[in-house]
Protein backbone atom coordinates (compact mmCIF):
# COMPACT_ATOMS: atom_id res chain seq x y z
CA UNK A 1 0.00 0.00 0.00
CA UNK A 2 1.30 3.16 -1.04
CA UNK A 3 2.36 5.57 2.31
CA UNK A 4 0.53 8.78 0.85
CA UNK A 5 -1.17 10.38 3.81
CA UNK A 6 -4.67 9.37 2.12
CA UNK A 7 -4.02 5.69 3.61
CA UNK A 8 -4.28 7.40 6.81
CA UNK A 9 -7.35 9.56 6.24
CA UNK A 10 -8.97 7.16 4.63
CA UNK A 11 -8.88 4.10 6.48
CA UNK A 12 -10.63 7.09 9.73
CA UNK A 13 -13.39 7.11 7.20
CA UNK A 14 -13.70 3.39 6.74
CA UNK A 15 -13.48 2.82 10.38
CA UNK A 16 -16.41 5.94 10.85
CA UNK A 17 -18.52 3.92 8.27
CA UNK A 18 -18.30 0.34 10.13
CA UNK A 19 -18.91 2.30 13.52
CA UNK A 20 -22.19 3.92 11.84
CA UNK A 21 -20.96 7.52 12.84
CA UNK A 22 -21.72 8.88 9.71
CA UNK A 23 -22.11 12.47 11.62
CA UNK A 24 -18.37 12.04 11.93
CA UNK A 25 -18.05 10.79 8.43
CA UNK A 26 -19.06 13.83 7.02
CA UNK A 27 -15.90 15.89 8.28
CA UNK A 28 -14.03 13.79 5.37
CA UNK A 29 -16.04 15.10 2.58
CA UNK A 30 -16.22 18.19 0.66
CA UNK A 31 -19.08 20.49 1.25
CA UNK A 32 -20.46 19.93 -2.34
CA UNK A 33 -18.68 16.56 -3.07
CA UNK A 34 -20.62 13.76 -4.65
CA UNK A 35 -21.10 10.15 -3.78
CA UNK A 36 -22.15 7.54 -6.33
CA UNK A 37 -24.78 5.44 -4.39
CA UNK A 38 -25.65 3.24 -7.59
CA UNK A 39 -24.28 3.45 -11.03
CA UNK A 40 -26.99 6.30 -12.33
CA UNK A 41 -27.72 7.31 -8.81
CA UNK A 42 -25.43 10.36 -7.62
CA UNK A 43 -25.66 11.83 -4.23
CA UNK A 44 -24.42 15.53 -4.05
CA UNK A 45 -23.65 17.74 -0.89
CA UNK A 46 -23.27 16.57 2.77
CA UNK A 47 -26.94 16.22 3.57
CA UNK A 48 -27.55 13.38 0.59
CA UNK A 49 -24.52 11.80 1.31
CA UNK A 50 -25.25 11.54 5.09
CA UNK A 51 -28.53 10.07 4.03
CA UNK A 52 -27.97 7.87 1.43
CA UNK A 53 -25.47 6.23 3.93
CA UNK A 54 -27.87 5.48 6.15
CA UNK A 55 -29.43 3.83 3.68
CA UNK A 56 -26.59 2.01 2.63
CA UNK A 57 -26.31 0.79 6.40
CA UNK A 58 -29.80 -0.53 6.48
CA UNK A 59 -29.01 -2.23 3.08
CA UNK A 60 -26.40 -4.20 4.77
CA UNK A 61 -28.57 -5.06 7.81
CA UNK A 62 -26.14 -2.63 10.03
CA UNK A 63 -23.49 -5.20 9.47
CA UNK A 64 -20.65 -3.75 7.22
CA UNK A 65 -17.01 -3.51 7.39
CA UNK A 66 -15.31 -1.41 4.92
CA UNK A 67 -11.72 -1.60 4.18
CA UNK A 68 -9.03 -1.25 1.56
CA UNK A 69 -6.37 -3.02 0.33
CA UNK A 70 -3.89 -2.52 -2.45
CA UNK A 71 -3.95 1.06 -3.00
CA UNK A 72 -2.07 3.68 -5.64
CA UNK A 73 -2.31 7.94 -5.21
CA UNK A 74 -1.89 10.00 -8.40
CA UNK A 75 -1.57 13.91 -6.66
CA UNK A 76 -1.31 16.51 -9.20
CA UNK A 77 -3.27 20.29 -9.29
CA UNK A 78 -4.13 19.68 -5.55
CA UNK A 79 -6.34 17.01 -6.11
CA UNK A 80 -5.67 13.27 -5.74
CA UNK A 81 -7.10 10.37 -7.44
CA UNK A 82 -6.89 7.32 -5.34
CA UNK A 83 -7.68 4.11 -7.11
CA UNK A 84 -8.01 1.44 -4.42
CA UNK A 85 -8.81 -1.96 -4.09
CA UNK A 86 -12.21 -1.70 -1.71
CA UNK A 87 -13.18 -4.43 0.49
CA UNK A 88 -17.27 -4.80 1.48
CA UNK A 89 -17.52 -7.54 4.62
CA UNK A 90 -21.12 -8.10 5.56
CA UNK A 91 -23.32 -11.38 6.25
CA UNK A 92 -25.17 -12.89 3.80
CA UNK A 93 -28.81 -13.55 4.75
CA UNK A 94 -28.00 -16.61 6.45
CA UNK A 95 -25.81 -15.11 8.59
CA UNK A 96 -22.45 -16.12 6.42
CA UNK A 97 -19.92 -13.53 5.69
CA UNK A 98 -19.98 -12.20 1.73
CA UNK A 99 -17.23 -10.37 1.19
CA UNK A 100 -17.81 -7.72 -1.79
CA UNK A 101 -14.37 -6.66 -3.88
CA UNK A 102 -14.96 -3.69 -6.10
CA UNK A 103 -11.41 -1.58 -7.52
CA UNK A 104 -13.02 2.03 -6.41
CA UNK A 105 -11.81 5.73 -7.57
CA UNK A 106 -12.12 8.50 -4.88
CA UNK A 107 -10.90 12.42 -5.82
CA UNK A 108 -9.81 14.12 -2.82
CA UNK A 109 -9.22 18.06 -2.77
CA UNK A 110 -6.93 19.97 -0.60
CA UNK A 111 -7.70 22.50 1.44
CA UNK A 112 -5.74 26.07 1.31
CA UNK A 113 -4.99 24.62 5.13
CA UNK A 114 -3.25 21.17 3.91
CA UNK A 115 -6.39 19.20 4.29
CA UNK A 116 -7.73 16.58 2.20
CA UNK A 117 -11.31 16.55 1.59
CA UNK A 118 -13.12 14.08 -0.24
CA UNK A 119 -14.57 15.68 -3.24
CA UNK A 120 -16.13 12.70 -5.25
CA UNK A 121 -16.37 9.12 -4.05
CA UNK A 122 -17.09 6.57 -6.62
CA UNK A 123 -16.53 2.79 -5.22
CA UNK A 124 -17.31 1.55 -8.45
CA UNK A 125 -14.30 3.22 -10.58
CA UNK A 126 -14.25 2.30 -14.56
CA UNK A 127 -17.42 -0.38 -13.42
CA UNK A 128 -19.58 3.13 -14.67
CA UNK A 129 -18.99 2.12 -17.74
CA UNK A 130 -20.61 -0.91 -18.08
CA UNK A 131 -19.37 -4.45 -19.12
CA UNK B 1 -21.97 9.62 -24.55
CA UNK B 2 -22.73 11.88 -21.35
CA UNK B 3 -23.67 15.92 -22.64
CA UNK B 4 -21.40 17.00 -19.54
CA UNK B 5 -19.43 20.18 -20.61
CA UNK B 6 -15.66 18.03 -20.34
CA UNK B 7 -16.98 15.76 -23.40
CA UNK B 8 -16.23 18.98 -25.65
CA UNK B 9 -13.02 19.73 -23.80
CA UNK B 10 -11.67 16.54 -24.02
CA UNK B 11 -12.72 16.09 -27.71
CA UNK B 12 -10.51 19.16 -28.39
CA UNK B 13 -7.44 17.66 -26.14
CA UNK B 14 -7.63 14.80 -28.09
CA UNK B 15 -7.65 16.72 -31.79
CA UNK B 16 -4.50 18.58 -30.37
CA UNK B 17 -2.59 15.27 -29.54
CA UNK B 18 -3.56 13.50 -32.83
CA UNK B 19 -1.89 16.61 -34.80
CA UNK B 20 0.76 17.08 -32.60
CA UNK B 21 0.17 20.05 -31.25
CA UNK B 22 1.59 19.85 -27.68
CA UNK B 23 2.26 23.50 -27.18
CA UNK B 24 -1.32 24.18 -27.81
CA UNK B 25 -2.34 20.24 -25.23
CA UNK B 26 -0.61 22.06 -22.64
CA UNK B 27 -4.31 24.53 -22.13
CA UNK B 28 -5.75 21.70 -21.00
CA UNK B 29 -3.57 21.10 -18.03
CA UNK B 30 -2.85 22.71 -14.63
CA UNK B 31 -0.02 24.12 -14.14
CA UNK B 32 1.23 21.50 -11.69
CA UNK B 33 -1.12 18.73 -13.52
CA UNK B 34 0.00 15.04 -12.94
CA UNK B 35 -0.15 12.80 -16.48
CA UNK B 36 0.49 8.66 -15.34
CA UNK B 37 3.17 8.42 -18.42
CA UNK B 38 3.44 4.26 -17.82
CA UNK B 39 2.75 2.81 -14.46
CA UNK B 40 5.05 3.72 -11.61
CA UNK B 41 6.00 6.59 -14.35
CA UNK B 42 4.02 10.09 -13.56
CA UNK B 43 4.97 13.19 -15.45
CA UNK B 44 4.03 16.25 -12.96
CA UNK B 45 4.22 19.81 -14.41
CA UNK B 46 3.37 21.06 -17.76
CA UNK B 47 7.40 20.72 -18.84
CA UNK B 48 7.56 17.29 -17.46
CA UNK B 49 4.18 16.63 -19.24
CA UNK B 50 5.13 18.43 -22.61
CA UNK B 51 8.35 16.53 -22.53
CA UNK B 52 6.46 13.02 -22.33
CA UNK B 53 3.93 13.84 -24.99
CA UNK B 54 6.59 14.17 -27.16
CA UNK B 55 8.19 10.62 -25.98
CA UNK B 56 4.75 8.73 -26.14
CA UNK B 57 4.69 10.36 -30.11
CA UNK B 58 7.92 9.62 -30.97
CA UNK B 59 6.88 6.02 -29.15
CA UNK B 60 3.79 5.52 -32.00
CA UNK B 61 5.72 6.36 -34.78
CA UNK B 62 4.10 9.95 -34.95
CA UNK B 63 0.84 8.16 -35.75
CA UNK B 64 -1.10 8.06 -32.72
CA UNK B 65 -4.89 9.42 -33.43
CA UNK B 66 -6.45 9.96 -29.62
CA UNK B 67 -10.83 9.36 -29.32
CA UNK B 68 -12.83 8.40 -26.44
CA UNK B 69 -15.97 6.03 -26.92
CA UNK B 70 -18.10 5.87 -23.58
CA UNK B 71 -18.05 8.45 -21.17
CA UNK B 72 -19.02 9.21 -17.26
CA UNK B 73 -18.58 12.92 -15.86
CA UNK B 74 -19.00 12.54 -11.86
CA UNK B 75 -19.25 15.85 -10.52
CA UNK B 76 -18.49 17.00 -7.13
CA UNK B 77 -16.73 19.82 -4.91
CA UNK B 78 -15.14 21.96 -8.24
CA UNK B 79 -13.84 18.74 -9.46
CA UNK B 80 -14.86 16.07 -12.06
CA UNK B 81 -14.00 12.60 -12.56
CA UNK B 82 -14.23 11.75 -15.89
CA UNK B 83 -14.42 7.79 -16.91
CA UNK B 84 -13.93 6.85 -19.89
CA UNK B 85 -13.22 4.29 -22.45
CA UNK B 86 -10.41 5.75 -24.78
CA UNK B 87 -8.99 4.23 -28.09
CA UNK B 88 -5.12 4.57 -29.29
CA UNK B 89 -5.38 4.16 -32.77
CA UNK B 90 -1.80 3.66 -34.59
CA UNK B 91 -0.27 1.67 -36.75
CA UNK B 92 1.96 -1.60 -36.02
CA UNK B 93 5.38 -2.72 -37.19
CA UNK B 94 4.45 -3.54 -40.56
CA UNK B 95 1.85 -0.64 -41.32
CA UNK B 96 -0.68 -2.42 -39.75
CA UNK B 97 -4.05 -0.84 -37.71
CA UNK B 98 -3.47 -1.23 -34.39
CA UNK B 99 -5.84 -0.26 -31.88
CA UNK B 100 -5.69 0.14 -27.91
CA UNK B 101 -8.55 0.52 -25.97
CA UNK B 102 -8.04 1.80 -21.78
CA UNK B 103 -10.37 1.86 -19.26
CA UNK B 104 -9.32 6.00 -18.29
CA UNK B 105 -9.78 8.34 -15.24
CA UNK B 106 -9.43 11.89 -15.81
CA UNK B 107 -9.67 14.17 -12.98
CA UNK B 108 -10.41 17.96 -13.70
CA UNK B 109 -10.56 20.78 -11.48
CA UNK B 110 -12.79 24.20 -12.28
CA UNK B 111 -11.16 27.43 -12.18
CA UNK B 112 -12.51 30.47 -10.30
CA UNK B 113 -13.33 31.78 -13.74
CA UNK B 114 -15.36 28.62 -14.74
CA UNK B 115 -13.41 26.59 -17.27
CA UNK B 116 -11.93 23.25 -16.48
CA UNK B 117 -8.52 21.96 -16.11
CA UNK B 118 -6.61 18.57 -15.98
CA UNK B 119 -5.25 18.13 -12.83
CA UNK B 120 -4.86 14.39 -13.20
CA UNK B 121 -4.55 12.17 -16.57
CA UNK B 122 -4.01 8.71 -15.96
CA UNK B 123 -5.25 6.81 -18.71
CA UNK B 124 -4.60 3.28 -17.20
CA UNK B 125 -7.44 3.78 -14.47
CA UNK B 126 -7.82 0.82 -12.10
CA UNK B 127 -5.32 -0.72 -14.08
CA UNK B 128 -2.61 0.73 -12.29
CA UNK B 129 -3.74 -1.62 -9.44
CA UNK B 130 -2.45 -4.86 -11.34
CA UNK B 131 -4.00 -7.83 -12.24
Amino acid sequence: MSSHPLCDVIAAADRAISAEDFDGLMDFYADDAALVVAPSLVATGKAQILKAFIGISQHFGHCLTVSQRQMEVVEGGDTALVLAETVLDTEGAEGQAVSILRRATYVFRKTPEGDWLCAIDNSYGTGLLGR
